[in-house]
């Protein structure tokens, strides 16, 4: 499993593959677990000792630290009590890979993760592959629901950590003075852009959430009427392009723009572009997983925090959509993820940039670009839905006790793995956050 | 205006105040003028140029600032523009004096406002006296409407700043070693407790925010519809008898009743009880605008952050409300701020503790202690109302740009000066703010 | 005592006054001492409340709290052991004003004193009255040798203070946008600049430190033999005159010129002059304690640190002076403070700014400015000399446990009061410090 | 080069070799290079590419930069300029492996190397082996006194980073919950501990001081004389087992015992014990780069900081010797470093512990351990010798700019590479270091 990957190895996972637990079929968590177990493995495959042990700020984990808490996930939730002969791999790997969950031992520094040196990436391989070995033993014969639930759970678990992986080794990348590539980027084909457009929402009593079919997060229910007015939501996403104009317009300069806390942000850490933007020889250069390439304008922008969304917003006369307003569009507009008529909305590994809508893709008057470019923020912040209740024990751990001090994003980006997207998906990261996916939608009042 | 006040001058102020802009009486504008400018002057009659020079910590300001602030304030939004002789006092106050409209100059470091030892109180009071006279100039005419509205904020933004500066006095006290009083304050008769019990508030689509009669800030409008869920909310305000149980029932040990964010300040600043608690012989005392007290169990608790708040809920099987329950429960019971039956939540002077509430006062059926006594902790982000527009200017600066990483505060306390309450009034703080008059009111859902 | 001060009062102290205790008159002790706390009323008569409450930086203490430290000073060391009657001022004050001796209670922390603002400045005039009555008591009739070396030990403390006293409020009134005037300062006639020269100074073993004849710190003993290769030093004090060469050489941005902690130091601060230069129209602007004045090139040059010190030396190819080569070098010279045929270096509450040296006040052949303008760092760290041993006790925490990061300063300042100079003299600072009255004088190896 | 060495990798290298510089054999030069070099590849040799990359505070480096950036040493200051036909390695390597030299372009930030995952350790690898065939061709055929210096400068600089190499790997160890062990050491037989006693060393005008024959580094010099008084200095270290009791009689816990600035760290930073102490099971256990063992009482004590050696000593009644002192006390004993009787101060790596002396290594009349156990803290600041001068360019950064902040340490340790110590070596660290191999000899003044 940790052998060097093909192409196929990357490329091949069932885009429909979360659909795959509702079917229940005879092999399908096997199934479903090795397809997700080794698309972690493939994305690490190419990742030496070195990369995979750097953390380049206490908000980035180590590659090899990814690999291991995602099987630490399995041991301790779904092994050690389901799995009775199971033999546990290392007992001093509790500490070290425990990520945050306080109710189960004391987890270990975050910030200091890379100071971890052992075990390497040769010991994480054979932790993996004895978890693996164990989960084959207590799913090939079939296992009961609530052992199913679990285990999709650690799926999407480790699906959020192939996401963060590639964020996170991103970062690592970005701090070496080349700023290398994690593995060649296909490029797209220039293409006229997306003319922007609006599209009106009507407002009313709608209902937000997931309806309980299928996986979800428990952050994502309950399903919950919310009051809506009619908004109008854009179109398309908000390019390099246009962050450019925002740019040469002062946006970076005038603090009448933003938020208070955003200004002093910008300031202090001295924004001036988006975060893997530099102008080595006059013009934009942008440090992206395969490397430093040239601006593309008709790029969605990436990699920008909600402060600078928000002041971007002020400066269009817009503003950003609440996660609401997000979901109602896009449900409105029968829009889903990893839907297989749309190729450019999937997940493929050789192309880890957020790719350009096509005109040909949508028309003004339908709303593009809602999942796998990037992730776009909202207006709202992440707060528990009404009569959300933290499920028991640990395991409750894992979201709400988040619900403070962040803001939401809705959708998808081009580094979500197949499966993991859905219209409720509530994906969440503090307002100066600038390393993960992220990008603008604009909104505004429909003004009568 | 600066002798030292009688007992009377400090206690005389119409609480109907607000309403008297509605009625526009020839000199209503100029009475309620000189009684607010008169209140924040009779507030800081006793305190000596050293307590009104010291900064304890950089959200909190000198005295003295507060008093020139305020004063600056008319000078450049009232006077500048609409009294064509004036003259400024002195053009370096600018500098001095803006508190964070980056639109009007540039304001001096707030976390520095105590190393600026000059102008002294005696200048302050000139400064004070200078824009008086002119004001009165101005407003003994009658003025017209945009004046009005200008000199009506100014005045609502002074009485924001008379709590400020009981709030940091309080706090600049509490760093002595002995506590001392800012002014002696009247102890209250020993009462029996007020059962706690809960109300229930039927769902559905209901209004809030201000409905634009009388004034309001910006952020309380526009008036715009939200779903809510049926809920109940209790009748009386958590006390400080209640917070000792929660503190002897491990309250700051146990990880699982804390946001992760709360967790993390809890621990890292050393939280063991509400900010001016200690116990140094062995039981607890109480540090109060007063000096050191015991500690009253039948008081309701204050100056705890919102992660206590939540932590304590949670400890509770209940939540906090969201800012739209709290004013749907409070104006469903047809309950006003400064109502004249109500003396308990009246703003006395001499009884600057948020009083119990006696049972006589209410029962257990009904809501009581809306205001008067401790802001409440609402579960709700600071954000913009939907179809919020700062108002044009350096004046919209006011309210809109600090709508990230706060939480919104509902009521009012026994510092909340006459007149400033209102239904829709949104207070905000960040979560971890211990030095406001802050409590906690529970809220939960109505299981069926 | 407390009242404003005639011109008199501040200019009528004994510049002698180190001598009256080897003479030992019947009331010399109860003079010197009326005379040094005299001194200390005089120096803060003009400053407001507000003013002595302010603490501008963490290093810096409050006006008010120099003259209670230093009243508490007597207090505990002279009076409670020595003073049968004594009755304790204030029980609460020994935790406010010890500032640092471990070995009596516990210090209220540095960093916070601005925080404190009770007592007042007028009950801080009572404890001194009070204080200083007990001690006419204790004096007057005449006091054994170990009370009368307490005393003495005691009004040198205060005469430090004093000088920390003025550094203070200067940064204090440093950080107002119009860097206000401590009091009026008397400008010095232009005059010609006094030429640079160099003197020889013969090596071998020579004896430095105080011999023991009057007072002395216990760091400045004992005396001891040192070895010394023969050196050059200036004849006088580098000016501001040669530091602007040092700037518009790029003195601030070559960092081969700099120690490595210095170059970072200068970096991280922001550092282009010394601390109180400002060029708000093109040109150099000096802040002092008489307000913002011209920068006269003729002066000593004033605030720079020992890193800007070091560079300006090695960017001139010469060196700073070690402790030992500075006495010897005055020693040999015969030069001695408080000579009362050199006006220039008089303390002169009128003239608090480094005076340039007048050429009739000196030739190129001999060694001038060496007292009463700046002190001027040596190159040696601040360490025990040998066979040093701190006085037991409290007492002796005076210095010893300071020899640790620090560089040692010789000579003393126009801020020194009058007889607290000594030859022996080691003040000493961090190696970053710019608020005290420091400057340069330059030496050299004699090359063969 | 790179491959896994035998034992006998490790343990051959010629003890004596600082003197084959001075035979100048025909491939003298050679010989020590490939020596040298060959060292720093069997040190690393068993380190994984993890454990190669972490940097687990500031002033660590991760090993795979200490193999770089020697490397880079010799490219940039000896082949650059003296190997014409020499074609550089990687141009972005300059960026990267310079460390402080800001005269040769601009290096990378020093706490940012653990971020730095590119190039690996095979790359590093593939480098020093370009750089060795380089040097090869340079040496083979002899070279000039010049290229020759700076060859020899190159390898000492090289033996300076073997040994911060193994003090930070042993730093990044400690840092994991388990103390791993780098490499197996060899346990040393129990023996009685050597008596303690003391040496009087007669004053008097001394010289210390490189004498400039063979190499040293520019700090060591020049020499020059010094006066000293008479003092006594101790037979032996002071053992784990003293500093057991200097515990036990609460050292850390009294601030009586320390310097301010020693005491403010102490108790910033928790301090209780020497750096890898720590109490598990009730008794003490040592983190060594053997993992983890218990205390043995009688090897030196290792890992305590100047200020916890300077408490030490003022706890015994003694004080650290000054570098004089030091160096004339080892001198005047006729003790040399590398002694091929001593067998137990040699660079042994099967042996990375300080041993403890054996009696019948010394008797209480001799100066036992100065080399081979732990650098000794001296009471003298790190400042420039009288006469001292920076070799001219980039080379002459090497010392002189840190000749700030620090404290001399002399002798060498247990982890200094054979060849390295000499009499006059002045190593340095900040007051507050505890990762060096760092412990204490006593010394006092001879009280007549």
């Amino acid at each position: 499993m940790t052998a060097t990957p093909t192409r196929q190895d990357l490329t091949s996972p069932d885009p429909d593959g979360d659909s795959v637990g509702a079917r229940r079929q005879p092999h399908a968590e096997l199934a479903r677990y090795l397809e997700v177990r080794g698309l972690t493995d493939a994305l690490c495959a190419e990742l030496s000792a070195e990369d995979q042990t750097a953390q380049s700020m206490p908000d980035v984990s180590p590659t090899k630290w990814h690999r291991a808490h995602t099987t630490w996930f399995f041991e301790t939730f779904v092994l050690r009590p389901h799995h009775p002969g199971y033999i546990e791999f290392d007992p001093g790997f509790e500490h070290l890979f425990n990520s945050y969950y306080e109710g189960v031992g004391s987890p270990y520094p975050r910030a200091e993760r890379g100071a971890i040196t052992r075990p390497g990436i040769e010991r994480i391989a054979q932790y993996r592959d004895h978890v693996d070995s164990a989960m084959v033993e207590l799913l090939a014969p079939g296992c009961d629901a609530p052992t199913a639930e679990l285990v999709t759970l650690g799926l999407h678990h480790e699906q959020q950590h192939q996401e963060l992986l590639l964020m996170d080794i991103a970062h690592v990348l970005s701090r070496h003075p080349d700023h290398p590539a994690y593995r060649p980027v296909m490029a797209d084909a220039p293409s006229p852009l997306l003319d922007p457009g609006w599209i009106t929402i009507p407002g009313g009593v709608v209902e937000i959430g997931h309806d309980g079919n299928g996986f979800a997060f428990d952050n994502e229910g309950p399903r919950h009427r919310v009051w809506l007015e009619p908004f109008e939501i854009a179109t398309r996403l908000v390019t390099n392009g246009d962050w450019c104009e925002f740019i040469a317009d002062g946006g970076y300069e005038r603090s009448s723009l933003w938020l208070s806390d955003g200004w002093n942000h910008c300031r202090t850490a001295g924004w001036r572009a988006p975060l893997y933007w530099s102008k080595p020889d006059g013009s934009w250069v942008e440090g992206t997983l395969g490397g430093r390439t040239e601006l593309d304008p008709h790029r969605p922008v990436s990699h920008v925090s909600f402060y600078e969304a928000e002041a971007f917003a002020r400066w269009k006369g817009a503003r950003l959509a609440t996660e609401a307003e997000w979901e109602q569009a896009v449900t409105s507009q029968r829009i889903c993820p990893d839907d297989p008529k749309d190729a450019e909305s999937r997940f493929d590994p050789n192309r880890l940039l957020p790719r350009p809508a096509t005109p040909g893709g949508g028309s003004t008057s339908e709303l593009a670009e809602a999942f796998g470019r990037v992730w776009q923020w909202t207006a709202s912040a992440y707060l528990p839905y009404p009569g959300f209740r933290p499920a028991p024990g640990a395991v409750g751990e894992y979201n709400g006790k988040f619900m403070s001090g962040q803001m939401v994003l809705r959708g998808s980006s081009c580094l979500t793995p197949p499966g993991h997207a859905r219209v409720s998906y509530r994906n969440f990261f503090p307002p100066s956050a600038r390393w993960p996916m992220t990008g603008v939608r604009l909104a505004r009042d429909v003004t009568s």
